[in-house]
């Protein structure tokens, strides 16, 4: 088989993740390797580790990088807090909820859920309810589900489980830099997150901050693995269904201990780190102002183009916008002459969404004015070509007023 | 927290791996990301299943990636191949043989185990009588173990598991590329690598073939996620206990459905993707030569130096020898020395052999003379200045005469 040298074609990645990754990022990536234990490479994780405390805003010691795409991150958290039989309570409004409770029935959880409709958030207090009534060792919910764009508000429910003796494991995969996030000051116990989203990377590394109370239950469950087990270390008869997941080792790897377990993906931390530095240099919540800005010059923009948008707009992520299909147009028709002509990519939909709306993101390094508004020019063009009443210019002007230009 | 741009020192790894990327593969990552279902991403995961049937040496169509470390593609073979309860036979002979039968026993497998001395290889005849015995529904056994640098035969194996209606899993992670491999002709059903040895890659991208029996019986467990699932498609009972490491779904993702799972970990497929360009493009048997001549040149090499070398050296892998520290020398002290004064580094070891043996590799891109004749020098200086009674010039010498020059 012969095969060329990698040269992807220009896109500009306008939908819910993988967005373009920042060059930065990718110049990190391309830095040779070091040793799994060298002097370096050690305080390279250290740094990151320091670097994602602030990007979670918070002062978990246990804040590291699950080698894996975001869903790696899900899975180790939710195999890691949760033993078979227990209960996990799962507050779903949109796809990856259920990917929450299909992780943990795979895990042998009693699952619970409460569902949302499509395009609306949790309220507080049926989450609260369902605590009361299920009383679940877990509670494992989405910030921001890209199948619905919507943001669920988090502030409340660290107390209501705190207060029910329910662990809180939040999955900040699509939100976690281009969204308010407080895992402190929220009382969360266990966040992941991806970096195809707005942290601007490529996917393949998975951010995960535990707090004491989530670590405890880790360590309560500790099985080191024979092959480097001392005669000392006792194993827990509740050990982790998985190896590769079992965040008391990971922990063990990333601490003091050092003890081998994978071997780091080292180009991956690379990325990671580089993501959590171009964030911090900008600060943290200019990022967060800047997917706002972009997200709210999207939105408008698309409105003025005479477009309906799906869902609570007031509870929507800065960093993806749900746009209704207009009647009688081929959406994916549209889809594709935006990438082939344009190279712009948007995203189509899921389940009961599928074919009804298009999702259009403003995020990480493409939370950009120029990405904005270069999109809604194109969108403008095609929609036009494809027999859509748009009006000229209706849209690039509508994002730029938002843009205070 | 202030930190500086990525800029590790300049390292020539020796050890039992991660190696050194060849630059080809960090200029690959260095590429831009395109959408998960652009074509000429599918186009570039289609390129990758073809080039990595050539690698295996495979007309398995379920040749793909696993996003994750080695011990991901390790864990997401056994989960999928054996159910709760059934029965895993691993012969071990060394710490890996222990992670096997490590992952297969939180998989919730019935786990049985014969043991190789560390230094040997198990023998085919000892393999039969324990598949005639266990009856196990998988054989899992490691090809190359690190930990003693042996290289497992694995030629007869595949028809004593077909015999007896066991599959055969194989660990390559530290094997293929330098060591021969045959999935088809050895009749293996499963096998996982890394790129961080023989391949010259980043660890973080886990390449896997399957036979059809294998994914016969993976098949046999499918079950499609709540979210993407359609109205006909039937869950089994006896579903994988994972989501992310469910091969069913995975070959979904990488086949023609294009089924949802992860977000391709794009910037490690492009890596994994010039691993094998790299490797066919030398070609496959040229490149298990190279590593035969470079690991003979450091065998015959750290001989001449008068050190001694663990276990059976008729059955080592190419890529690594075991280097006996000799008496009342601290190794860990000359490992030290190696990596602050000379930047180059030798391996420490695990288990009965912690404290006994270094280990020195040649493997992927670092399988060349100039790092074998460096490597040698430069431990000669080392043992020199530690007070070892070394021949001067000898290792050079004879691994000079190994590559006939």
């Amino acid at each position: 088989m012969t095969s060329l040298p990698i040269d992807p074609p220009a896109r500009l990645l306008m939908g819910p993740g993988p967005i373009n990754a920042d060059p930065r990022v990718l110049r990190a990536m391309s830095a040779q390797l070091v040793g799994q234990y060298d002097p370096a490479m050690t305080g390279y994780m250290n740094e990151t580790m320091a670097l994602y405390r602030e990007v979670w805003s918070t002062r978990n010691e246990a804040t590291l990088l699950v080698d894996g795409t975001s869903r790696a991150g899900i899975e180790a958290a939710i195999v890691s807090l949760v033993k078979p039989e227990e209960r996990v309570l799962v507050p779903r409004f949109g796809r990856f909820g259920h990917l929450l409770a299909e992780i943990a029935e795979r895990a042998g959880a009693e699952v619970h859920a409460i569902d949302a409709e499509w395009g609306q958030v949790v309220t507080p207090s049926a989450v609260e309810e369902a605590v009361a009534r299920v009383r679940p060792a877990l509670v494992a919910i989405v910030q921001g589900d890209t199948s619905t764009t919507m943001n669920q508000p988090l502030d409340e429910l660290g107390a209501i489980c705190a207060k029910h003796g329910a662990l809180l494991y939040v999955d900040a995969t699509a939100s976690l830099g281009g969204n308010d996030f407080e895992a402190d000051a929220w009382g969360i116990d266990a966040a992941t997150a991806g970096l195809q989203k707005c942290l601007s990377g490529p996917s393949g590394s998975a951010p995960i901050t535990l707090s004491d109370r989530a670590v405890a239950v880790i360590r309560s469950r500790s099985r080191i693995e024979a092959g480097i087990r001392d005669a000392g270390d006792e194993s827990s008869a509740d050990f982790v269904r998985s190896n590769y997941f079992d965040l008391g080792m990971i922990l063990d790897y990333w601490g003091p201990r050092r003890l081998n377990h994978h071997t780091e993906a080292t180009s991956m931390l690379y990325a990671a780190r580089e993501c959590a530095r171009i964030i911090l240099e900008e600060g943290r919540q200019a990022v967060i102002d800047r997917h706002r800005l972009a997200g709210g010059a999207m939105l408008a923009g698309v409105q003025a183009l005479g477009l309906e948008v799906f869902g609570d707009v007031g509870h929507k992520m800065h960093n993806v916008v749900a746009v209704e299909i207009p009647a009688g147009l081929d959406g994916e028709a549209v889809r594709g002459q935006l990438l082939r002509d344009f190279g712009i990519e948007i995203g189509t939909s899921f389940g009961p969404l599928a074919g009804r709306v298009w999702r259009i993101g403003t995020m990480g390094y493409n939370a950009r004015k120029d990405a904005v508004l270069t999109t809604l020019a194109a969108l403008e063009q095609v929609l036009r070509r494809a027999g859509v009443a748009v009006p000229t210019g209706g849209g690039v002007d509508a994002a730029l007023d938002a843009y205070g230009a």
